[in-house]
């Protein structure tokens, strides 16, 4: 089984949502949160602005897109491991300074399909 | 308003799940069916199996994680553009030659929290 978790981030910071440094900053300490690994990052920034954060974890993956015109930030967590902790969604909002925050969750069954599962 | 799709591929051929390059070439059919074009590719080949592919898009992001072992994959299409059809699962089932798919989506509100969007 593995999790996923969508997180909406509003109001955030605009400064952190246009820096490079900052996004890799809290990506780093976010996946290390959840007990993965970092396995390759690749970090690209649109014009004229928008950053785009992805993370091979050793769980799947994490990404961040930023939005800082709307002051957004759309944050996915795929973990095949534990869980993700809702606090991680918490910490998501401080590390943005978020004023507001959606988050989603769903689970997806690895390896058979849920049909089978529940035979 | 974002559109996420999340497709889980069961049964599907192995040597397609471990080949690098036939995951390329079905990303970057998808992602042209779909309208966008690759800003960036990352490609992540686990030991002692398993693929990771990630394509930054203009129209966010594109994913592949494959399980050569269970015969799965999971396939996310984020989109800020048009919504995502439903006919590109059915497209990645024949790609990846799946016997089974479970389809998942959530649409994202970019910019401005869904309670306000609701006023």
């Amino acid at each position: 089984m593995a999790s996923q978790l969508f997180v909406d981030l509003y109001g955030c910071n605009e400064e952190i949502l246009n820096s490079e440094n900052d996004i890799r900053k809290i990506a780093r300490q976010v996946v290390s949160d959840i007990g993965a690994e970092i396995v390759e990052e690749c970090v690209h920034t649109f014009e004229p602005i928008g950053i785009t954060y992805f993370a091979v974890i050793t769980t799947s993956h994490f990404s961040i897109h930023t939005w800082p015109e709307y002051g957004y930030a759309a944050v996915d967590v795929f973990s095949c491991g534990e869980a993700v902790a809702d606090r991680i969604s918490e910490s998501l909002k401080e590390h943005f300074k978020a004023s507001e925050i959606n988050v989603g969750r769903c689970e997806r069954v690895i390896g058979r399909t849920p049909d089978r599962s529940e035979e």
